[in-house]
């Protein structure tokens, strides 16, 4: 059955409920001022991404396509636009904490607004219409799912700085769907070491065709020619990582490449992001995360490290960084990923050949942000359900240590 | 009556209770996310403001002196410590809007929890104890009141940087609170420029004196050699300011202090803070306040400026501005400040002669200050009732803008 | 004859000579105060260049093989060395400026002093010494090539902040030095566009294998598998850039990436660097270059483009920048660069498959600078003779634009 | 004689022949390159330097009064300008350093050429016209004189960034003119403090009157009334500041000012400008001057401190700065200073009462700068011979720290 079909929307509009509904559910321990934090440039409050994400839809779905369509208000526009200079001026991203009002009431009154148009849309449309929409609507889900994962790194980020240590949701509460079961726990079996994968390189086809949904980014599927590789079966545990600490590697040039050894020093990093050492006088570490201040899972990935500081603990470790083709071959074949956390990988994010952004606003989603910044494949406990897949390409600038990003292990092959 | 007779507790506790009360009036307005508000590390989030008077209550006054009093939250003392070295570690200051927690709530409770603890401290307190308390207490509520101006000005701040421009509250309903008639109205008759006040000069007797609350910086009471001088009868208005700005006063390296050119220049300033071009593409500004985006006031006084700009506009009005012993000596003689707009005078801040800080933690409160501010005399609309005095000294660094400030002119006497 | 037999010996002591002798050349036509400057950290000062290459053969060849060499100056190890970790702390970047001690005359005699002791060394070497010494001298050699090409652009940027516009050679008298005749003129037969190149793609070896010097980062030759594509004939000219000028393309963020046009607003970039207008008050453009201020040359390849204008370029005019390995492959086929500007590519720079750092203190030469840096390929008229590759890699941060850059379009084959 | 008499001019002659001469003597020891040297933003080349203060007579003297002068390059009176927006456009302060041209020969060429024509001015003019010209040229000779200190401090400065230290001049060559005998040593026979001098206030005299030359800031003369206060005999020496740093006085907040500490802070000071830890691992300070680096002189005054430290050093000590008016009050009356070191006031630099700058451009001397400042009282074994009065006032911001300055205590007198 065809995305287009008028068969398929009542998929659509359970789809969208449910993405949608999501959103309210990692909202909920929330206090109001919780919503209204930005606790740096890179981050946004959560109240902005709930108003963001529905901007999106009525900006690209509504309003060209919803006969009759009335604006919730015409301000939003300019608030609530990221960086699409196509759409017109908007607020400087540095400023979103500053927007108390529209105040969250108003913001969820604007999602229900918004919620309620887009039903009826997808229960009124003509075929054509429908078939128009479709693609921006799905456009637009991943699009929220993104700033879902976003809505958690960036009130993880804000709560590191209170010193209360402020509690997102207890252990026991996150469950399943913060992601505590996604993947099988590394490391636990296997005390020396990761298995590895060997690959035999070749001819290697790499990125999305065919049905179901990808961003512009994932395509053309294009051919690859790979070396044979090796590749570690999980990633690279705290317990490695602290062997790292513990061994100098904060504090030896030798692993690091010439810009990761100038962000060391100038930033005083001598461990991943969230950790701190043990506030009560003694021994170790403890690390921040949604549940607050814990003491280290010494078994899970290591996770809050910069690009740089990936790479340093590869080469210290006698191996490397996958490409994000190598990475993108070995798990197609075995596996999907940890699942646990985004894993860089040595590749810098550019197009792939015949690359083609999407056409209209939306060529600005990906296109214009493929320079400086490194991908990362995988995905995290903190991705929601269901946005995965193996072609998927994340990307961040190196120095970035407020996502969920670890590491696993390559090398080339005898 | 000695304030530390018994008989006067009672007109304390009233003090108390209207001064604490006043911080509930100024902050009703405000919604749960206004309270979150840090536009710029000089300013502060409302609800910090309404922590950190309580915190100076509770450190200053019950912890060494009320019985058994027990501390609300002993986080509270890391997170609404302003500056007080003596008094431990603190938050640092540009992250102050990054606590959502405690919420807007718990920080009335904890008010209500110490406005409590200082009721019963001054009902049941002993002689001596009061004795010793009454100063603390005393200096409290000034401090508080000065925090109340700043909860003004600092929202005044961020609202300002939302598109959506916030009214804190609608002009017919500020009322007399808020300080709109404070002080005549200024050029109203005199549309030609103001009248000036001449004075002869000689030893002239400055600062605070005998009995009445004053900060330790305007103490001790001193003389000062003054020569002739004539002092202007009202502060500079819109009107003047805007003849300034029409004959390129902004534009013009003539008229400004190096510093304050080079500020102008990296500024890019062209009108005091808080004016706009008139947003419809019609002639004119407009003028952002308490009560949204207003028309210019043509015959208001004129107010955020800068030191810079105050002192420029002097020069090109053939003026100066007065010292602060010029503004006191005359401003004692005949009247009491326009209450409309703290003036910035051509004084730098520093210690009086013989001039010994309050002892104990408080010694921190101004003299630490005295290097790289002006002094700024008289009092705004937005100072709080009672709380000023002719010997009052206001401060801050000559480039701040979003404290309410004009500048009246002096001129030497022939 | 492998450069290891003794008979090539004679070769390696002249070309060690040439190489040396067209520093001196260089540095010919600048005053002791020009040596002296330090114009950003970037940049360096001649005299450093002459100083720091010189230390490059004093430490990886003297010391370690040159039996009883006696060292120059021990001082020279901490004031010459620039970024090798291994080799002990070093003189702060920014401040090589500052370094007016050693003087000119004393680094000529260090260069001197070098230069007799690498003379001797080649002289009597024994065979076994001479193989393990030829690699590194070679190297050094190249090493010293590079930095030729860097007094010639740091030179350039220095000057260009001087408003009397120095010239650093008259253009009669550069001659075939400065590579005025490295390459063909583009484009003065195709007024209406360059011709493009096809490939066919398919499987292609990129990188350098065999005999002759390579640096270590265009190693191991390795397959690539591209698609059928199409390469300008020759770069975007002068002529075409002030198209894009005139169009509007500095002000149109529809060309840009986002870094790009941050980058073009914080600087507020109008136009290639070292372009100005006409200060005579007349239409159009002067470019400041070795031979001072000139009016445009509107034939020339367009130079002193960050890679952000390059790529906005090349996306205006309906095309994109090649990637490094279609580059190759096309100038492979069927020339050798333009001889005229570096050109962008759109590959950032990353190591190749099975990449190995030269051992040693050299394996920081290259490896520890691959992120954030993109790849050009081919040289320019400041390259020194004898320097270049088809293999070659040069590489810069993407808003570099003091070095002699352009780019060439490519598009995909249809 | 009055100046303007024609029976002085020899007078002058020779007074601006030995001035100029001085500068000469000043830059002998600096080679080319040093002549080069700007090491921050805040100093000067010493050729910058000589050719400025050249601009100066050429510009204020030589342009307006000498018939049929002609000036030697036109483009210096853009290179050459400090700060004076009256005569118009001038090149960044912070980009002297790139002026590698003109020359040095050309520099000492501009000045043989102004000299020749002030000589001839000097001989030539009629009365009228000398009347007119002596003032500034008066003017000129102080104003050269004080860039002949800022040419020591600058050099002093630069050299100290150099890892070779070298010495400006060994001891034993300096001799008188740089000061080494100007005043008595302190200290050596007072070894557990300082003698005070006791002053018993009232109205005071303070500032320029009469003949002899004066900058406008020194003036007019006007009445302070001063409080009885004591004055300590000699500025604080190596020896009581080495206590300060062994008391742990820079990790200590209670002595200093808000803005010190956090400058103390951030810059990460822990002795004064210049000072480091002894080299050798053995004990004790190092401290870098003219001479290059030395052992500690522990009577002599200590210097290279900013305000901030100055202003912590007295309150630690039990005292406080003086004003400038306690310390021209009391140097009036038995002595001229020490002669060896710049002492910080308490006081921020405004202007006098009845403050009028010099008419024409030269109004913008001191008055532009009488904000953010602080008042440098006495002169330093830098300043040229000749060129103070007790009355003079320097002034630099409260961080300074490359000027030649320390301090004196003062006390109330009980």
């Amino acid at each position: 059955m065809s995305v287009a079909e008028p068969g398929c929307r009542r998929t659509w509009q359970d789809r969208f409920a449910a993405v949608r509904a999501h959103s309210r559910w990692l909202t909920q321990p929330l206090s109001v001022e919780d919503h209204q934090l930005q606790s740096m440039p890179d981050a946004s409050p959560a109240k902005w991404h709930l108003a963001h994400t529905t901007w999106f839809f009525e900006t690209l779905v509504l309003r060209p396509h919803a006969p009759g369509y009335q604006v919730f208000d015409p301000t939003y526009a300019y608030l609530f636009n990221s960086y699409y200079e196509a759409l017109g001026p908007r607020h400087p991203r540095p400023q979103r904490g500053v927007l108390s009002r529209p105040s969250l009431d108003e913001v969820w009154a604007y999602r229900t607004h918004v919620d309620e148009a887009v039903a009826r849309l997808a229960r009124d449309a003509d075929a054509d219409t429908w078939a128009q929409v479709v693609g921006t609507l799905e456009l637009g889900l991943h699009h929220e799912q993104q700033h879902q994962e976003l809505i958690l790194t960036d009130i993880l980020h804000a709560f590191s700085l209170n010193p209360l240590g402020p509690v997102y949701r207890p252990a026991q509460e996150a469950g399943v769907l913060l992601g505590a079961s996604h993947g099988a726990r590394g490391g636990v079996d296997e005390p020396n070491g990761a298995a590895w994968l060997r690959l035999g390189g070749g001819l290697t086809h790499i990125g999305h065709e065919g049905e179901g949904f990808a961003f512009d980014n994932e395509q053309p599927r294009h051919a690859v020619w790979l070396r044979p590789f090796e590749l570690a079966a999980r990633p690279v545990t705290v317990r490695e990582h602290l062997a790292f600490i513990e061994e100098g590697g904060y504090r030896d040039a030798r692993w690091w490449l010439s810009d990761g050894w100038a962000c060391v020093q100038a930033q005083g990093w001598e461990a991943p992001g969230y950790w701190r050492a043990a506030s009560d006088g003694g021994e170790g570490w403890q690390v921040f995360g949604l549940h607050g201040w814990q003491a280290l899972d010494l078994d899970a990935p290591v996770s809050h490290l910069s690009f740089y500081e990936a790479d340093a603990h590869a080469r210290w470790a006698g191996a490397r960084l996958p490409t994000e083709f190598e990475w993108e071959a070995a798990l197609n074949t075995v596996s999907s990923g940890s699942g646990q956390v985004w894993e860089w990988t040595a590749s810098p994010y550019t197009a792939y050949p015949g690359f083609q952004p999407t056409p209209g606003a939306a060529a600005e989603y990906n296109g214009k942000f493929m320079v400086n910044q490194i991908v990362l494949r995988g995905g995290s406990r903190l991705s929601p359900p269901g946005h995965l897949r193996p072609t998927y390409r994340n990307f961040f600038p190196p120095a970035t240590r407020w996502q969920c990003a670890g590491l696993r292990l390559a090398r080339d092959a005898s």
